[in-house]
């Protein structure tokens, strides 16, 4: 089958790879019908040193179910199946209590050992505790939408929560990506009075816009936090989503948070350690987030993507076949793409 | 007026000052009946630079309103009050949501500017949003723990209710001082199952024990991570609470919580940035706290100790007059003594 393989910075190969198969009993072997590719991915992207067996590539897909395990019980044959960015058992003490990011016998796509999402197919592992069957067929108009539960609209999510939007919250939102965007709607979904976008590039302002964002500050670094300062009364907001990653980012985002607030990080950090522990300490900020236990997140957003409540979908602005995978980093990474989704 | 004032490092003193007055309409003046020294004073008596001026010292007492200016309204000449370790004018945006330590008309005592709790009179800003009266006499026996209000207990407080301290939750206790020690009190009180104190000393540990901890653990760095895995099943506990401040206990803290907990730290960091950004983002561990708003705990608080469900006070291990605070904070920095309580 085809498949992505990355084998260093600016090195992403469609090639053939071994044919996706049963392994275990708990296994579902997934044909792919849409994937996307991950602000995340632009990371190995810039930094991966030289391999020469390569890493699969792709956390994000919805595709058909060919073949189920012996011990598989939740989904079957001919099922059209969305999976989260981590695959679970769904019965740990961590996917109990929602937290499947942290499953005891979970774990990521792709890499040396598992397929990953931008492939034509997938062994799902722990297919029950994973995979959430959707009630559409597989090119019904809402696949962008849908697609984005297996991540960013989640991630956005999670950001949202782990900073404590609610009804009257001034949120904050960092990054402009696909995850910034999706946490304009999520903050929006849970209630914010304000939203705050930190944004630059006009046509990502402008969706922005269209999901939620009542203010937009397009300046940079200091001159961002004391622009949020001065929308805010000087106080800064109560709910700050860094969906970035790197330290720049996250100074700015507990720079701009208020006193008692939060900061939801989704972004993957890109340091060891996190600014500004001190004056986050004297201002009681709450720095929470992590990845997205987006498996748990699907149930809670699907019926607002089914019913159109919400279209995360927007984000995706170019669509490619497997072919247009290596082109597609390309074009995120100069931002000339905000999200790339690809049709098998 | 005697009071103290500190120089430098190890340079701690008592003097005579300028009597403590009524400036502001809004200030009390309290005669101090009962004062301490703070963990947290041992920070810049370890590391202050010298000074001409000096800067007064204490931010914990008990005391008699000897006076109130014309528009103080809820105490009175007489009252015995005691005073959080933040004043707070009671009416902002902060105060209000009970972040005293974050109001916006307040601040800390001492220092060049105020007097502080170290000596025999203060004058208290904002007298109606930081005094709370106390219902009884200035030498009854609860009076160690009724002290304890204006800090140590509501810190403990503080950070277990930052890290989501609650029934069936898994606690650890990092810091053995009176805070630590306060915590395995809040911590109990709040319901947890099992509390993990990380202690040193043989008077630390058997107060801890008396105060509802359930296992000790006394090994350092590294042994002490490990061995609290081992304590919690290898997954680290639900709730930690980081009563030190240094970065080598911030490391500890981070490091034994469970995925999906909390740290809650108010231990006055040393360090600018908090460690471990990754490890705490991929467990999604959430990290809050700061300056507990004691002001708001001594309302939830004060029925506990009157009615004697609570004994913070039993921290205080050694009592002086106001000659002895230089020596008290000898004792305290060479850890002969936990708390030392001052009596006027």
């Amino acid at each position: 089958m085809q498949a992505t393989v990355m084998y260093g910075a600016h090195d992403v190969r469609v090639e053939t790879v071994p044919d996706a198969r049963l392994v275990e009993p708990t296994d579902a072997l997934v044909r792919v019908t849409r994937a996307c590719i991950c602000g995340s991915d632009l990371w190995p992207y810039n930094s991966m040193t030289p391999s020469e067996t390569g890493n699969r590539m792709g956390h994000e897909f919805i595709g058909l179910v060919e073949a189920v395990g012996a011990a598989v019980r939740t989904v079957k044959q001919g099922d059209l199946v969305v999976a989260p960015f981590a695959w679970s058992d769904g019965t740990c003490e961590f996917c109990q209590q929602g937290l499947q990011t942290s499953c005891l016998h979970g774990g990521w796509w792709g890499g040396t050992e598992l397929d990953g999402g931008q492939g034509e197919a997938v062994r799902v592992p722990q297919a029950d505790g994973t995979l959430v069957t959707l009630p559409v067929g597989p090119d019904h108009a809402l696949m962008p939408s849908l697609l984005t539960l297996s991540d960013v609209m989640g991630t956005g999510h999670h950001a949202a929560r782990a900073a404590k939007v609610g009804p009257g919250k001034v949120v904050a939102v960092v990054g402009d990506g696909a995850v910034g965007l999706c946490g304009v709607i999520a903050a929006r979904r849970l209630g914010a009075e304000r939203i705050i976008f930190l944004g630059r590039h006009a046509d990502r302002i402008a969706l922005g816009r269209a999901f939620g964002a009542t203010d937009v500050v397009s300046e940079r670094g200091d001159a961002a936090i004391d622009r949020v300062r001065e929308l805010t009364g000087g106080l800064g907001a109560h709910s700050v989503l860094e969906c970035v990653g790197h330290g720049e980012a996250m100074r700015t985002a507990v720079s701009i948070a208020r006193a008692g607030g939060a900061v939801g990080r989704v972004g993957v950090p890109q340091e060891t350690t996190i600014p500004n522990g001190q004056p986050t300490f004297f201002a009681n900020i709450t720095i929470a987030g992590g990845p997205a236990p987006v498996r748990a997140y699907i149930d809670q957003l699907l019926p607002d993507v089914l019913e159109g409540r919400i279209q995360p979908g927007r984000v995706f602005d170019r669509v490619t076949n497997i072919d247009g995978v290596p082109d597609g980093y390309r074009a995120m990474n100069e931002r000339e793409a905000i999200k790339v989704m690809i049709e098998f």
